[in-house]
């Protein structure tokens, strides 16, 4: 596709848009005018913070989660419950948990899940340093919340297997049943069998 | 929506990115993980590039397309035919006719088309420059590649009544009709009607 622009200018930038995951050639274009008439300050704040979090990103030393130092802002807040572990996948799931508000705990975050398809084993991920979380003691709990895929699911079981010498944490999953809204009908029977054996004491809220 | 991001640093590039239009802060936060992910190297290309455009932008003089200079490539290559120039709506229109690599003119870019209801009338439009490009003479055919909108045919009429005391000067618009691939039943009767209307000579290419 051989296209001409008016100014190598505007190339580079709509090139370098549209490397960007999910942004094609129109996208970038798109983007790239509505910087351009921005104001050149707002420009800068834009080019500024992608460029400072790239260049200073820290990973936090305890739950390796992104961090702005040695220990992220979660961390190294005194209020929360420094015993219960959440293990998750990625950053992403952290703050899918955070804006739930029901989790005080700390995360620890494993970089991905065991796959042997995609040459992902458990020294690819942050298993070992968990370990060590769990060894130094201080710990009631640990909630396992990966995705309800099978590469989750063998992952959870890798971990509760190197958990298992410490009987005195308490190993948990986070519930599988219907999605809040979900009609019984349209919901698949793995899901829907599995609600039926957890199924829990009936509250008024 | 309030949200602990572990890092003030990625709280900030996600606002940054999610600013874009039709960007929001899921898709921003994919984005800035994804440079997070990338050698440092490409992402200083990438804010460098974005930079270098909005510092160093130019409008073309004569065409008012994006420039590297005072004088865009296109109007300054001098095997495009100077004698004919296209009006169009703004940047991609250019972009998009270059693509269809079916015209060799020079363009004109309006910056708009003439919109009561937006408050844009003909003196926020390039409309001058036009005439008094025009008015220089050199000038064979002017053609009107706006948007078929009634704001884009507004802005037609208004360009024709501007430009009539140069008959020598031929004055054309884009074929309305069925797009290539169209179904006949499944074209609207106006576009169908116009189809009809402007039919041309059958040919055999």
């Amino acid at each position: 596709m051989s296209q001409q622009y008016s100014s190598a200018l505007l190339e580079r930038a709509v090139d370098e848009f549209s490397k960007l995951p999910g942004v094609g050639r129109k996208t970038a274009m798109r983007l790239v005018l509505y910087m351009l008439r921005l104001d050149i300050g707002k420009v800068d704040a834009f080019t500024d913070a992608v460029s400072t979090l790239c260049h200073e990103v820290h990973y936090c030393q305890v739950c390796h989660n992104i961090s702005d130092s040695d220990v992220c802002q979660i961390c190294s807040n005194p209020s929360r419950d420094a015993s219960t572990i959440c293990v998750v996948e990625n950053v992403q799931d952290v703050m899918a948990i955070e804006q739930t508000q029901q989790y005080r705990g700390l995360y620890h975050v494993l970089g991905g899940v065991i796959s042997p398809i995609d040459g992902v084993g458990p020294s690819q991920l942050e298993l070992e340093s968990l370990v060590e979380r769990v060894d130094k003691g201080n710990v009631d709990e640990v909630i396992f919340a990966l995705s309800s895929t099978m590469e989750g699911d063998a992952t959870n079981f890798y971990m509760s297997r190197r958990l298992s010498k410490y009987p005195e944490v308490k190993l948990t999953v986070l519930a599988r049943g219907m999605s809040i809204n979900d009609e019984l009908q349209y919901t698949d029977e793995v899901t829907l069998g599995r609600s039926l054996v957890n199924r829990v004491p009936f509250t008024v809220k």
